[in-house]
């Protein structure tokens, strides 16, 4: 068998890589905002108390209540897994169902980490459209879920991911409407904002609007994807669910002894609209290459494009096309790509992204022509 | 009721925080070192695959083969709590026993991370000398543990403090001793070495002898105490234990989407002995604040002073003393105060503390006299 | 707010309750078969050494091989939903994924059960016909699952409701269509047998033949449900699977220390044929039923009644007709009625229920002629 | 490698088994109350609802309300272990810690079974006579506990055994001592009473005397230990435990479908002071060894016999003798003996034991003699 140390050797001399690239892989794969990285080197003074006593942490609180027009409490996280996991498992518990939507990252892409920190917590897909949880699905679910049985798991909580994994951002009344379905049943409102930012730059309303007046009781807010570089966050507004989030963090070895360098950059990150400013450059990006899609033959989006992220239908051989030419980006499957802008995608990059893709086009024009 | 959310709102307005302050509270108080701030900002630049799938992360497996001389995995974690947790994870099952010190990180300041983490695993503390496990007692608990009796915790691993949590360093030695036993009973030698570059410091070793060469299999690399800023790093030696961390790490929410930031920071902090010469520094601190004290009229040390840390005995009054000059500690007991030195503790912190303490026994010898 | 300690103060004094129930709620309502008492009782003799070193538990081993035709090891267990748990906790990791149908047990009516023995194992959902999971639906899950990726659920075991959660029965053929899927893909299969003796009784084909010849790995035995009082059994037939099963058990307190009661029912259970005897009373019954409602118009049998359990579709009206002459079963939803039958129900109940049924269909269509 | 599957092959010839045999191993190597199996005949007529929403549920209910003289919510579970971990669970959090003898149950004997249900929640051991937690060993760990401190465990409850692991029981004097430092901190009070009946029978005093008129909020109420089959009980005196207690059993496959046989079995327990007949007879068993004992040279008991174990101190080579003889106990090392008499110990039996022990020390004198 294979030793396991050596599993990774290969990544050591990683495939030369290209010089200019056409890169909508992720948004996690671009750079961090330079004001975030100066704001973390500015915090390297003087000597602070450990685990989040310092006084830009304290600040950091201050700030995100004044940004949320309410009191909240804001705990730095190392990933947007830990704050989903640990604001689902402050809203649920062990024998608890969370409602979400079957493509929510919750429940494709963080292995078992709601029902690990939870111990043991469900969740429920609910059918919706593009990566949303409709309401009257949600209302349909609740209905038969047989809260007060022992043998059921307990509605505890809804999980919205704004904007959504297929793209699309929830209006305002789409979230107030299904935080009414949440509230009249008990459930809190978990708001997956990994690309919050984004969705706040698209709807074009107060964070405030966007969450607490709309009905969520608990934010995971995106940093990382959206310019940071190695911390999100959490947001509780509602007071009862405050109190343990510490405890969940601290067992899970999530709270930095030096947490002044992941406040430091999260204050950088809200200041001067520094997010919605990244947010926007990469909304604008991906809506250029809605647009140089719009018309073109045999090419569909699959859900409106409102934030970074495009979700294109095309045939498997043009993904082929786009994989030959060097393009990179994420093959969902054989004639599905998703293609996600970064705060810091090039006008090249969307340009020569969208003339590939019409390439194929024409590829495919002249071949349809060349077999008649 | 309190709110919950305006729970730290003093917090907002930190009492004025002196200008050049005594300050001995933590390592994890200090400063990053420069050189792992420019190498994270160096790090800024082009795209790069998330989640450990970039070049930086490729280098760093190869970087710490060469530190450790055999091939090894090594992975960046946000904080040594996670990386004790889920390295004794690997080792152990729900239904294990982990032995450790009374007094070990792991057994009295993590919350209850490890039962977390690996599903229900126990922590058994075993009798030693300044915060070691003893292998003499390691051994009689081992005879008595009933392994493979269903009913019983089942013996899985050994959690080794390497500096110690009272500032003692095991000796090759001792390390080797402990895990002769272990391997005897087929336990897994974990280390934690939240202050492992004070203890390779102090006892003048290359990191290959102060871990697998004396039968450790896997270890806890601590870098935020000594110079870090946001990460540490589990290190495996024995394959077996490597395969299920990755999953460990993702679904604990530990797997940074944009991990460059953090491969780039360890690598910088094991180029050119960075890590070294910074525990040497606060070793040296330490040392002279030993010595500065060896004679000192009722001022005794708790455990031999081996790496950065102190812990001295004195009268309360003394204690009191030293808080009311505003000389920052950490004071575990009436009697007892524990000093910690930092790679940038300054030489005129190590000064002001002797003579504080000095002071304290002038003051209690001149009221002794008065007394008579 | 109420006391929770008199919460259940209806109950003791319940409603009178009819003298000659038509009783189809559930197979757990009916009687244990004497033999078991019987059998129990006989146990109470001598003194013998608890947590099942006893002579009868070893017996029970062997008659066991004996019965499946292979060595297996099996474990007496309180209840169904502790052995669902434990087979499948012994069947995958924490970062595990197990595939059943949306009707399984183990996804409806086990709260939390298969992530809480499993440490956060998730359950997906995959189609199929009657409760079955289809084998085709599960190799396109699989062909998508990711295995390997560190933020996917790791694909680990399929489970089996034999017979279905909707009265169904898997032949042989559809057994072992889905456990070579499983076993291509590196899965275990788990069959949840709590009605294994209805299905068995109802394929008329071997133990052996229904489970490890076709690919299963570990079993539910179910024997409370078809006469059984107080327990129920893990059989396992590959022995990788073995090992941990004791400590999963002894964790969760389902150790009886007096197991030679437990394992003297379950010896008694199979002695003579017994379990399929009881089996094919309570299959009859449901076969009669079902014949009996053959043509009565705008009655529907959901799914082929193969077992012991029939769910009906009905207009509203006539399942509010049958609840309000007495008649005792599960309604579902508005439109549809499940009824049990159990190794005891009587041919009076039989008859009645079909009377009742046939009634209601005779009253709609008096209805119906009326409204003309 | 040997196939697991073949395991116990060995059991299944056990060896001859002596057909009086002198056997002190257990409490739980006795037989079953007949009055209990014949309650659980009784029980085997007409359909019951099930998971407990039966009528002898229900009168349990009310019988132990009227017992305990007060409203109590009682839980029939399968095991002591499980009584234990779910009461534990009740009173604490993931980040707990209950606190308890080294010797107590929960922390030698049950694997990890209180964080497994605590989701994680950790035993400290407090030191204390005679396997008792001391009241004021339990004040000084709570003085330095860091409760609230984000990095500590969380002291949440008190786990007392009553009658202690060494034999002992508390007085009423001193469950109330316990009881009072506990409030004062905020945590709860579990008793673990595997052996409650022999306790109370001790103590002479009501069972409401022994519990929450001592401070107890929530007792595991032992009946497999004494005379009992297969079930034991959780009883809960403080409301606010009772809501979740259903569901940690639930999911823990701990209630059983036809939980009529075992709520027959606990009320016929309880009724005409069975309990407390069967406990006295063995208490009174245990109380005739210790006065056989009394005054053998070199036999010195470890705790005082208060119900009806016995731990004795011995020459190893007396232990040895002991054995050669066929006596049956269990050897708790070379030189400790451990006693337990059960319900139906026989007269002979007892008279035998001391016999033997008395032999062994006429030989250990003749021996000496010899050696002189």
């Amino acid at each position: 068998m294979k030793n396991p140390l050596h599993a990774d050797a290969s990544l050591a001399s990683p495939t030369a890589f290209p010089k200019n690239p056409v890169d909508f892989r992720s948004d996690n794969c671009g750079r961090a905002a330079p004001e975030m990285i100066e704001a973390l080197a500015a915090a390297n003074s003087g000597t602070a108390l450990g685990y989040g006593a310092d006084a830009l942490t304290a600040r950091m609180q201050v700030r995100f209540s004044e940004l949320f027009e309410t009191p909240v409490r804001v705990f730095a996280v190392a990933t947007g897994t830990a704050a989903n996991a640990v604001a689902l498992a402050a809203s649920a518990t062990p024998f608890g169902a969370v409602y979400c939507s079957a493509q929510a990252h919750v429940n494709t892409s963080e292995v078992n980490a709601t029902s690990f920190f939870g111990g043991g917590t469900k969740l429920v897909a609910v059918a919706g459209p593009h990566g949303k949880v409709g309401p009257d699905a949600l209302a349909a679910e609740l209905a038969v879920a047989g809260k007060g049985l022992s043998h059921r798991s307990q509605p505890a909580a809804v999980n919205l991911v704004q904007a959504t994994d297929l793209g699309a951002v929830y209006s305002i009344d789409e979230t107030t409407a299904v935080g009414a379905v949440a509230r009249e049943h008990g459930l809190k409102v978990h708001m997956d904002g990994a690309r919050f930012a984004n969705a706040v730059a698209a709807l074009g309303c107060t964070p405030a609007q966007a969450t607490w007046k709309s009905g969520v009781d608990i934010l995971s807010f995106g940093v990382t994807k959206n310019g940071g570089l190695l911390g999100d966050a959490i947001v509780v507004f509602t007071p009862e669910l405050a109190p343990d989030i510490g405890l969940h963090l601290r067992r899970a070895g999530l709270v930095w002894s030096k947490m002044r360098f992941a406040s430091a950059q999260i204050l950088a990150y809200v200041e001067n609209d520094l997010w919605l400013r990244l947010a926007r450059r990469a909304n604008a990006a991906a809506a250029a290459i809605a647009a140089g899609m719009e018309g073109i033959d045999g090419v569909t989006l699959r859900a409106p494009v409102q934030a970074n992220e495009l979700f294109v239908e095309m045939a498997p051989a043009r993904v082929d096309g786009l994989e030959e030419e060097g393009i990179l980006f994420q093959r969902r499957s054989a004639g599905l790509a998703r293609f996600v802008c970064r705060w810091d995608t090039g006008e090249d990059e969307v340009m020569r992204l969208i003339a590939a893709v019409r390439r194929g086009s024409v590829d495919r024009k002249e071949q349809a022509g060349a077999n008649q």
